[in-house]
């Protein structure tokens, strides 16, 4: 025996959400259901309103409702530098890290061939088109440090390899704040390779 | 700066969910945006229906969207044995330990004076006229062991205490499975007073 058969389709509705198993389901819904109506009826409303009107960016394929987005709108950031990362998520972290103050190029994914996953799944077919528009002079390959990451990464190189345009990626070694003691071997011996010059006193 | 507005909004939404925090409901708007969208269509078709259409059985208060629930509408159920519970959740977890074959009353939720959830909030104002209807001879009080749960079972006994039925309380003990080491205090006592005749060898 379950619930009643509609609750029961909320609950395997629910788990289409990461990371929702059967008892958080379950508690969802009954939440929901019995404590918060008003809530239920403002996630459907946006939910429902989030998944025609939200797009991808028309400049950077970030998520957004609007043609073009905020970030590339702005006439504030720098036309020359353009950072290419794997998910709307590590854009968002970025920015709040400050600092940065160029462009975006969200590829919403990372090449994985086994996937079925290629250039084009992942926007690198209008990465010319965006390169040609702009005064790019340099291409940020902020993809994640993974495997899958870094074969994105000289994918990307070797796409633009005959553009000319100077090529860099997010430095590699210890993390602020870490000890080394958890630091991983493959992490330390990059931080080792890449030591800086000392310019604390 | 965040997300897009619509995206931001999203985010918002998805925080009525208990247990969700800023960090999941950010997973959770990203993988319905990016990576599944019929599911989240899904997920708001289902779930608004379910806004709408469930309510309580008019018998048992159990949510479903008939009149009358399914378990109420059996004839294989015991129409002598009434089973008072918190929550559905807790019906559903009596059903599938199996054994019990009576009725049931869901108070969604307990008595508690301090957040203003009186008795008629939790349907005992309609207790009466439900016990009225039938030839219950028997209520199982089934609230939760907690303060909460003990207080509303008092008041319940207090409320059918004239109408002359029987009225029991789940057992209290140790769990099944459980190491006494591990067992709280007030529970190996509890377990100790009520100690059963040994009837295994």
């Amino acid at each position: 025996m379950g619930f009643s058969p509609l609750v029961d389709q909320l609950l395997d509705a629910l788990r289409v959400l990461p990371g929702v198993g059967p008892k958080t389901a379950q508690r969802m819904a009954l939440h929901l259901l019995e404590r918060d109506r008003d809530g239920g009826r403002r996630l459907t409303e946006v939910l429902g309103r989030a998944l025609v009107e939200v797009g991808y960016c028309r400049r950077c394929r970030t998520l957004t409702e609007e043609e073009v987005c905020a970030l590339c709108s702005s006439a504030r950031r720098d036309e020359t530098l353009l950072c290419i990362v794997e998910s709307p998520a590590d854009m968002l972290a970025i920015e709040e890290a400050g600092g940065y103050q160029g462009q975006y190029y969200v590829l919403h994914g990372h090449l994985s061939p086994l996937d079925g996953i290629g250039p084009e799944d992942i926007g690198l077919d209008r990465l010319d088109g965006r390169l040609d528009q702009g005064a790019i002079e340099e291409v940020i390959l902020a993809t994640n440090p993974t495997v899958e990451g870094e074969a994105t990464a000289h994918y990307i190189a070797e796409q633009l390899r005959e553009r000319g345009i100077r090529l860099s990626r997010l430095a590699y070694g210890v993390p602020m704040g870490g000890e080394l003691e958890y630091v991983d071997g493959g992490t330390l011996s990059r931080a080792f390779n890449g030591r800086l010059p000392f310019s604390g006193g």
